[in-house]
């Protein structure tokens, strides 16, 4: 479309910087809101756009950032993505998604037909099913900055932003344990993901360390859905000898096993106690109150997107692994024993 | 960074054309599956990847679509980027993310930012207090291809997707009418959102239509959340005449209002019915589970998306006003009574 003025166009006309023009535009924090108001104005008054593709070619550099996904539709997926929308967007970047349903194919065909060249960098959580890391790889090779958050890649030396999974599924499971449960059941997620095995052995280590057994028909790995919670819990249910306690891998879960519950008769949160993993809203909307460990979604997003930005200013950055702690939300799943 | 080979040698080598090469690259549904994996193992092994910002510079195509949006952290914004992204994604475009936190000066900065030579066309939903549309004109003079969703400015000539708000509120409001309620409120979005408007249109015309007198008493304009459903309905408890029933304009202050009314010790689905708008998940959650109009939201993503392209395909695409109709699902939040 119709171009007439560039960025230099402007910065001769303010007698300023280029640089000063491109940074006032891009609402950077550290320009003179005087000059930042002048430069508004004549760029307005102008109808100035800055040719992003052409800025692009020039310098390298795209001001975009991909991030690549299961979901968008569940809470903690969205509140990453704001999270990182927050940092983006003070930094003057923007994102672009890619949903991969959870879909190892589609992780597959979204990752070869990304034109790294549109992109900064790339900020990725696994598919479920992500079996494989080539094609995480390939990139690397290409030396496209990447920062990786909650479902991530075994093996690869590469930036990488988690919860503490382990600690908080050991803080969940030992606030049952506390409160005098004893016979406590793991409903997790897919076994083959990083944090599913995660919140498996921090299960494991608070059962160990309060000397109680381990029972494998009180393990059971299925998917994240509220269906699957309700499903596991009947399973459980029907065994010879009952749990007294759940521990859900995440919120949806618990709250589909406090369903099936219910439905069974089962009193929550007096003789059988559920606790869960995120602090999504339902929690609050469950009846009894689910009590669950916070995860720290919206500042992994923004710790992920910062890292990412540093990556990218800085090919030579050193990769990290970040772990943010969790956090419990005490309710009414479980029922407090009078001593704790 | 390294960039070898071409579109063009990768067309020569397998001896097509250039465009069926991009095709393929773009998985689009016309190109002969054998042709297709010929191009993918050839520029596997060549590691070619097309460059997007000198291809869009050459072609005036970016394969972008930018989506303007209030939230994401919100099921019904989150499942209308769903939809979009796969129509997106069938269509071998990608998503560009936008988000205004519901804020009308942000919005402003993000349009006026916004590099339409970086985007083949936008997706927008506007802020609850966006008065002004200068800033949507001044894009529409310039040519780029806009479709708005949702939340909608009045008058604009350009094509809108909306959910049915009036048919839809009509058809929940009627539904408590029918099962013998008569002191009927109506806990409101903010009153400038024209789908606040429309919604409370359909219920004062299904009160009409029933001769029910209508009383401004019942009618609060306030938040889209939880709390402000608590808060409205408080208020609404403390009327010297209270009401026997609330239509909320969305599921969240549905539920806000249903734990009012417990809280209250009143009888929710018996002696007071609730009936929201969205069928969001916790609808299934809260108790009793919640009675309300099921919005077609990925329908909207979807179909948006779709139209979008249209209008970016061919720049004399006349606008369109598209309006998807609602669905009633009834739960246990309004009692039926024993004839209907």
């Amino acid at each position: 479309m119709k171009q007439q003025y560039g960025i230099k166009d402007i910065a001769k006309m303010l007698n300023i910087s280029v640089s000063t023009v491109s940074r006032a535009l891009r609402d950077a924090y550290d320009v003179n809101p005087e000059t930042r108001k002048k430069v508004l104005e004549l760029t307005e008054k102008l109808n100035f756009k800055p040719n992003k593709n052409a800025a692009a070619l020039a310098s390298g550099s795209t001001k975009n950032i991909g991030v690549v996904i299961p979901f968008i539709t569940n809470y903690y997926f969205s509140t990453v993505i704001s999270g990182i929308q927050e940092e983006a967007y003070k930094q003057g970047y923007n994102i672009i998604l890619f949903v991969t349903n959870d879909d190892l194919d589609r992780e597959k065909t979204l990752l070869r037909n990304i034109a790294t060249t549109s992109l900064d960098g790339l900020l990725i959580s696994i598919s479920s099913n992500s079996d494989t890391q080539d094609h995480f790889e390939q990139l690397m090779e290409e030396g496209v900055p990447m920062v990786f958050f909650d479902r991530v890649p075994h093996h690869i030396h590469v930036s990488k932003i988690m919860q503490s999974d382990f600690d908080g599924a050991f803080m969940a499971t030992s606030h049952l344990i506390d409160n005098g449960y004893k016979k406590i059941a793991h409903i997790a997620g897919p076994k083959e993901l990083n944090f599913t095995q995660e919140r498996m052995n921090g299960y494991l280590a608070a059962l160990e360390n309060a000397n109680l057994p381990r029972n494998d028909d009180y393990i059971i790995f299925s998917g994240f859905s509220q269906a699957n919670g309700y499903t596991d819990t009947v399973t459980l249910l029907s065994l010879p000898e009952k749990p007294d306690a759940i521990f859900a891998v995440n919120d949806r879960k618990a709250v589909g096993s406090i369903q099936a519950l219910k439905a069974n008769h089962v009193q929550v949160g007096l003789e059988f106690g559920v606790i869960g993993f995120t602090n999504d809203p339902i929690a609050t909307v469950i009846e009894p109150n689910l009590t669950t460990v916070e995860e720290p979604a919206f500042e992994i997003g923004k710790q992920s997107c910062s890292l990412l930005i540093k990556h990218i200013k800085n090919k030579n950055h050193e990769p990290h692994d970040i772990l943010l702690p969790g956090k419990l939300v005490i309710r009414q799943s479980v029922k407090l024993s009078q001593d704790s």
